[in-house]
């Protein structure tokens, strides 16, 4: 089981700390303690060991610290900013490894423009020296980039010509259409492995801002004061994040809210998440004093960890199959509840974090059904989840209902920017904006007229069906089946986020299988061999 | 020399036949005669010579029959209307040849729909029997799809549950962004081998119209009348589109108006466009009188033909150097003739014809480095290719010019929809509009000025610095450029286009490479074959 639970206190690769309303964070990347064994991360290079602790720190700054308003981000080594991923780690590893760890990667780098656009906490990326490939991807994930101006700090995405594959967390992407960079200046950067430093970097674009050396730390520390001064307060004191740790017997893991059962002979896991009980926090006042074992906040930090244990551990998973539990009515107050008190930082917070979840949901590269039967409750957030699925399941019995909430029109968006229910409904906005509305709970004969189920199923057909259905799931070719739900899931609109994981992710993908990168003499194969790499040159 | 001139006189594989304002389109494949030896083109399968005649057709009904206002898309077999690509075809198909077959039929499926958008050419699908995999993807490209109403006739994408491969010709993506189908239904339809029938595929969205047998052609009929009658007249009598042959010596092919060196050993091809000389038509009435045989038109075929050359005949050719040759004021006199005359039918076929030459340009997966050097001549839609260029080398002399012409404000779009000039000035659409507006002529340090130029290079440097540039553009990953390319060249916005090419032919090209497709166990090789495939089970 691998452990997504880091803490500050015990970060080997960065260090982070605060003064007032400015986070100091910087990459000091311990060469010699590496996720598996077998390389050395030199250079401040990353691997998942590294990245997880980053994507901790993030978590840590909007929950912990909502004092915090501008988080810089350096690198405590002279030599380096950052060397990007660790090519000896992306060399040794699968391929399925190699695409979780980008997916894992670009949602963190995510999470930070997330925090920037929605929880007034903006990143200053600050260069110090070398930044190349996912190190400047990281860079391009801030809100500001300064670099020093000397003779040997350069930007750099190098990956094209010194590994054969691309710079795919959200590089080329984020060049072109988060930054602008004009696509031929942008094609040349690509294409140059030394990268570009100093005034041509800023005349291109590349960065925002160049410092002497002398002046470096004053003049990025007067920067973050200036930005920090320009942003509203928010909160004073945080909540502490406790860890999360399932209980794991066998191949099953059972959380607080959450649990998983992994059948691997059937290729199946079983996701059932539960409701609330008892009373809950009404106000963020009432949230800061329950800190992060409040359910709204816990069961979807637990959620969160499971699908990363799916993920990662558990590759051979083909089909994760939903099953709802616990009270509508405690739910849709929950959620009733935070949207009433949504200008505070941490119902903010607590719903923005709802969000990132479901958008991992979303981003599995498994199939995903979900069953709405006896004792279910597809409800609020829940309900999001259900129809967040490839399919949905719904037995036919006035007791089984599927419940929209508050949180269905707007605040729980997918990585293309719809909601769930407009995605649904591209071809009747005016359903999806009825059902948003209405937010109405739908028993299962009315929910499958208003077009939320995609089988209602007769009591007496259930398990046959449902079984059926599973088993034949499973029997298809996964590549096929990762591939044709990348492309029907999101329908309509694109923006950065899902040209990242649509279009830059998927030529990565093709990328790393292709014997030009990963063969025996394959550039990413061959990187720093005495022999160069040969290429079929075919053109396709 | 592969041959893309067809005439219906001569084809192979569909029945031509026009009737008033509707055209009869049937497909009728031979199947003893493939495009390449060693597979039956049963059931009308396709294969890429039953898709040139397709494309040779929707031309033809463009350029010659002004008069047609619909074309009904049938076939001319009892038992099938069609079965998709060849699946024998494919298995035994290279991998570079997979992609560019695929990537010129969805070209050919666009321009159906361009005809559609642009050209008052509606489409009706005639579905007379079964249609399956890109049988149903064609019947998608057109306006209306109408299936006979029995038990036979299904419309199916059974890629992803036969063949381990996706419906890649648009068939994902014109399912759930252009008829807006369901997510849910979409995801059952794309695994069910069978496919859907009568009412229910009706209901799903996925046809328009279901008529019973023995009403089905009268059906279709009236209702291609019907839509015909709707329609406004837009000419009487077409021109007719003379073949388009180079003459090939060695690796040089000399059309008329372009010209295409291929340099083997060096991997770069020189593309050659040269502009009008002597009096052109005017107006429209002058174009019909001019035919084929007009710059405008012959210029642009000539183009489309050498890059098909390219794409098929030259797979390891990696860059692609344009040079643009002629008399700048001509073009221009041309495109403005053709604009002022624009609402005459012949008039708007060639300029969309000139885009989607164009649109083919910036789709070549080859790097294309423009050099406006002595003698050039990048002017209207030269200028446009110059831009669609990944870069621009512009030498520093007084007297090479870049000149912005009518059609660079939005006559030329690329797929995505923006103009080059936005696609460019993507963080600049005030720059963007300017200079759509002034269409000036730039001597080159004002087109540098401009932005319109990646190096203004001095005469001393530049056939040293030209030399290495290609060299050095020819040594890196052709994989990693290609996925580099496809992410760079189109910033900002994306359409149900740009999606067929950027996301789901990126997926396609993924699975195509994988084991559990085109391996020795994978389902594509395994087709028919007594044994089943063997999956690697690793979700990614």
């Amino acid at each position: 089981m691998t452990d997504f639970n880091r803490h500050p206190s015990s970060y080997h690769h960065w260090q982070l700390q605060i003064d007032g309303d400015i986070a100091q964070l910087r990459m000091n990347v311990d060469s010699e303690h590496p996720f598996k064994e077998g390389y050395e991360l030199k250079l401040n290079s990353y691997d998942l060991g590294v990245d997880i602790e980053l994507a901790d720190a993030i978590q840590r700054l909007r929950f912990e610290h909502p004092e915090v308003k501008v988080v810089v981000v350096g690198s405590a080594q002279e030599r380096a900013f950052c060397a990007g991923a660790n090519i000896r780690m992306l060399a040794a590893s699968t391929h399925p490894f190699k695409v979780n760890f980008c997916k894992y990667t670009n949602e963190t780098r995510l999470s930070l423009e997330d925090a920037s656009e929605h929880s007034g906490l903006k990143a200053i990326c600050a260069i110090n020296a070398a930044c190349a490939g996912g190190g400047y991807e990281l860079a391009l994930a801030c809100d500001e980039i300064h670099l020093v101006n000397d003779n040997n700090s350069a930007v750099s995405l190098p990956e094209v010509p010194l590994l054969g594959v691309l710079p795919g967390t959200g590089g080329l992407t984020r060049l072109v259409d988060k930054r602008k960079v004009r696509r031929d200046r942008a094609d040349v950067f690509c294409t140059m492995a030394e990268g570009m430093r100093g005034k041509k970097a800023l005349g291109w674009g590349l960065v925002d801002a160049i410092w002497p050396k002398s002046q470096f730390n004053d003049k990025v520390d007067a920067r973050a004061r200036e930005l920090a001064a320009s942003l509203p307060d928010k909160g004073k004191k945080g909540i502490e994040l406790e860890p999360i740790n399932a209980q794991r017997d066998g191949d099953t893991y059972t959380y607080t809210h959450v649990k998983v059962e992994v059948d691997a002979a059937r290729r199946l896991a079983t996701v059932t998440v539960t409701g609330p009980t008892g009373p809950q926090p009404k106000t963020g006042a009432d949230y800061e004093k329950a800190g992060s074992a409040a359910w709204a906040l816990r069961c979807f930090r637990e959620l969160d960890d499971a699908l990363l244990q799916l993920r990662f551990d558990h590759e051979q998973v083909g089909l994760i199959v939903l099953q709802t539990r616990g009270d509508a009515a405690a739910i849709l107050q929950v959620e009733k509840d935070l949207v009433a008190d949504r200008g505070h930082w941490l119902c903010n917070e607590i719903l923005l974090q709802m969000a990132r979840t479901l958008r991992r949901w979303d981003l599995m590269a498994r199939s995903t059904y979900a069953l709405v039967g006896e004792g279910s409750c597809a409800a609020g957030a829940f309900f999001e989840m259900t129809i967040g699925c490839d399919r949905v399941y719904l037995l036919d019995d006035e007791n089984v209902k599927m419940t929209i909430g508050p949180l269905s029109d707007g605040l729980l968006p997918m990585s293309h920017g719809l909601t769930r229910l407009n995605n649904r409904f591209l071809a009747m906005p005016e359903q999806a904006a009825k059902l948003a509305k209405e937010q109405g709970s739908y028993a299962s004969a009315d929910a499958d007229e208003q077009g939320l189920c995609t089988y209602l199923l007769d009591p007496i057909d259930w398990d046959d069906d449902v079984r059926i259905a599973l088993e034949e799931r499973v029997s298809l070719s996964p590549d096929a089946l990762t591939g044709m739900e990348a492309s029907l899931r999101f329908g309509g609109a694109e923006n950065c986020d899902s040209k990242i994981f649509g279009r830059l992710s998927a030529w990565q993908n093709w990328i790393f299988t292709r014997p030009n990168a990963t063969g025996e003499e394959g550039a990413l194969t061959r990187y720093g061999a005495p022999e160069s790499a040969k290429f079929d040159w075919r053109r396709t």
